[in-house]
């Protein structure tokens, strides 16, 4: 059995989570692992019904994620996490709980998610139709700590997938291919900055 | 990767689930599964917390279980759930969504769980502290095709556990071992039921 892991991606609404993930999920079948993407909507129809955007009930939805993406990871599941998870202290107790844990923030300016908006979610919480929208009349707290960042506004999902799937493999949590168009002078830059976070 | 399944248990509070989970799931990782009890109040703890008794909220629970029964199944693990599940219908939808679904009804009389009661609970629901409670002011539906029905009351864990997993072996979820104290006799009878509830 393979080791399990979790990959949570936090950001803003629109930030490129849902994007990434699917990219992600395709390569770690590639590579033969059991896959499994708990997105934030999916888990809220299906395990937080009920559930408001209060910073109560925010933190309640993400910790039943963090449950059940333990369960699975512990089993031997890449679990791909995708979820706006505005909180540091939720997100930083998921890791504890988890420990086979890589957090990647996408780091996507408020305006530029509000001018992509697919969802018109946005336009409803500037309109004042929805309360308590992440960005807009309730909190982001920037991760610190996130092994990676990820500026979906400057680079391709392309980009992004093959600096995460390094990671990855820097961090011994999947096997090291090489074929995933790094160089050796850019896996130094996410060597040294995992060091400096005290992840390697 | 083995093939996961789910095992549920469902019967009255005091019945003896959480007796047999325990057994079970230390047989299975003999076996060399992967193994995850999901118990109902564990669940509820974590996945359902401010959820009623009500029919609506029961069946809301016992959906989230589930929903994370089918994750861990469908990525190997064999996994056990105890939980009261009172509710045929919601019983019969869990099992046509996870597919590899055993279904282990404790059948002990409501009179002897009363008389077991190790958490007080019956107490505290006659004495009309507790509202809701399945069995004295709350129904139990009385499972007709369940794989295996256990008398907790007639029977050892032991035997039960037995019955258990020659069940799983007949079905083909788990390797014969036939090292498990059942007769050929026994597995015919065994083998008999399951064809004529249409399980083979």
């Amino acid at each position: 059995m393979k080791n399990g892991f979790c990959v949570w991606f936090t950001g803003l609404s629109a930030s490129g989570k849902t994007t990434l993930s699917n990219l992600l999920q395709k390569a770690l079948l590639e590579r033969g692992f059991s896959v499994e993407v708990l997105d934030g909507d999916i888990i809220r129809k299906n395990l937080s019904k009920g559930l408001s955007f209060s910073r109560d009930d925010r933190n309640t939805n993400i910790k039943r994620i963090g449950f059940v993406a333990n369960l699975l990871a512990r089993n031997g599941v890449a679990v791909i996490v995708a979820a706006i998870s505005p909180y540091k202290n939720i997100r930083d107790e998921v890791r504890a709980e988890i420990g086979d844990f890589i957090e990647i923030y996408l780091d996507c300016p408020l305006e530029v998610c509000i001018e992509r908006d697919p969802k018109g979610l946005y336009r409803k919480a500037l309109a004042g139709e929805i309360k308590h929208f992440t960005g807009i009349d309730d909190p982001y707290e920037v991760p610190e700590k996130s092994e990676v960042v990820i500026r979906s506004h400057e680079e391709s999902p392309q980009e992004s997938l093959a600096r995460i799937l390094r990671t990855l493999e820097i961090l011994g949590r999947i096997p090291a291919l090489h074929e995933d168009g790094y160089s050796e002078a850019e896996a130094e830059v996410i060597k040294k900055r995992l060091t400096d976070l005290g992840y390697l």
